[in-house]
């Protein structure tokens, strides 16, 4: 499997059918997902377009993700974690370690998203709000969130199916401040493949 | 005051400082609201960081309202009606009404913040998710959620204070499907006015 190191991304091109298995490897990490349309790159997963169709809050396994003009680009075929992964906070970005007061430069979600797809020559417009794997932000009296360490365990996958020809884009959330990627907050390596058979998960 | 039509929408320039007021006339209106910072319209509200700074699923009379560059545009500096406003769900669009099944045509909150920042000159680069004033979305066992019929009543008021120069873009909702407008499902005027002092509200 290719390594994506803590604090590191990876976009991949699926074609339709195809699907990438991700690998929580240690167990406490978030890993910040996003897919745009491969033929029309306008066309991104959006969180708030899937939250209106679903009816939820929270993906499951089966679920579609759905895009900015109602389709659905990707399925989660497969989740061994049964736990939340979040689809309500934006990613990590050089303002929030800003406001966290952290020198210029620290690794961030944002970024990563941009330069792993101009690996590919892609430049998107903007920067979906992605969904972000295993990240722990439950809600609580139907309104309150709070950004808790993962229940995630070692080795937990997800399989995610491409219902178009698509990228998709991880980043190994290089968050060290609040403890989303384990009370030691310390990013750590996670592991994908390509995967191009239907499988029976 | 100015009306919007029942389905209409439009855009106003603020300078620091000052704010609009918005009247839900009838009471049942739903107004999707977008804000971008004038000197830079990359710059938008964001639900997404606005959630994350805050730790809400929605807002709140007193609150700032966050771009996603982290800072706030507009707070919230007087709200009537007690009530939710969703930061959940993305507006309508010409595929939430295909979704449906209706003809092509029809009034969307997509199109009018395109066309009512076009009146500006304004090109904006994607449609964010907006900040849905007076759409009763509640979310239940801190997980579902359900478009509802509206808790608001006729003259509640939202008094939106710019932080930074700003253009706020209102849609009158045109949604006449689900019961999000009412339970006759029947989009209503609402009116706006610009306010340049301070107010004890």
């Amino acid at each position: 499997m290719t390594e994506i190191r803590g604090g590191g991304a990876a976009a991949v091109h699926l074609r339709r059918g195809q699907a990438v298995r991700l690998v929580n490897t240690h167990g406490t990490q978030v890993v910040d997902t996003w897919c745009l349309a491969a033929d029309d790159t306008s066309e991104y997963l959006s969180v708030e377009h899937t939250r209106r169709m679903l009816g939820r809050l929270f993906p499951r396994q089966g679920d579609g993700l759905y895009s900015n003009r109602r389709n659905i680009l990707l399925r989660i075929e497969f989740d061994s974690s049964d736990c939340r992964h979040d689809m309500l906070v934006a990613c990590c970005d050089r303002w929030l370690y800003a406001f966290y007061g952290c020198p210029p430069g620290h690794a961030n979600c944002h970024d990563n998203f941009i330069e792993a797809l101009a690996q590919h020559g892609v430049r998107p417009k903007h920067v979906p709000s992605p969904v972000n794997l295993w990240m722990n932000v439950p809600v609580a009296d139907n309104e309150r969130i709070e950004l808790l360490a993962p229940e995630s365990k070692p080795g937990d996958a997800v399989l995610l199916r491409a219902v178009v020809d698509c990228y998709v884009i991880f980043s190994a959330c290089p968050m060290d401040i609040t403890p989303v990627n384990g009370e030691d907050r310390t990013p750590r390596p996670v592991h994908y493949e390509i995967v191009d058979q239907i499988e029976s998960a």
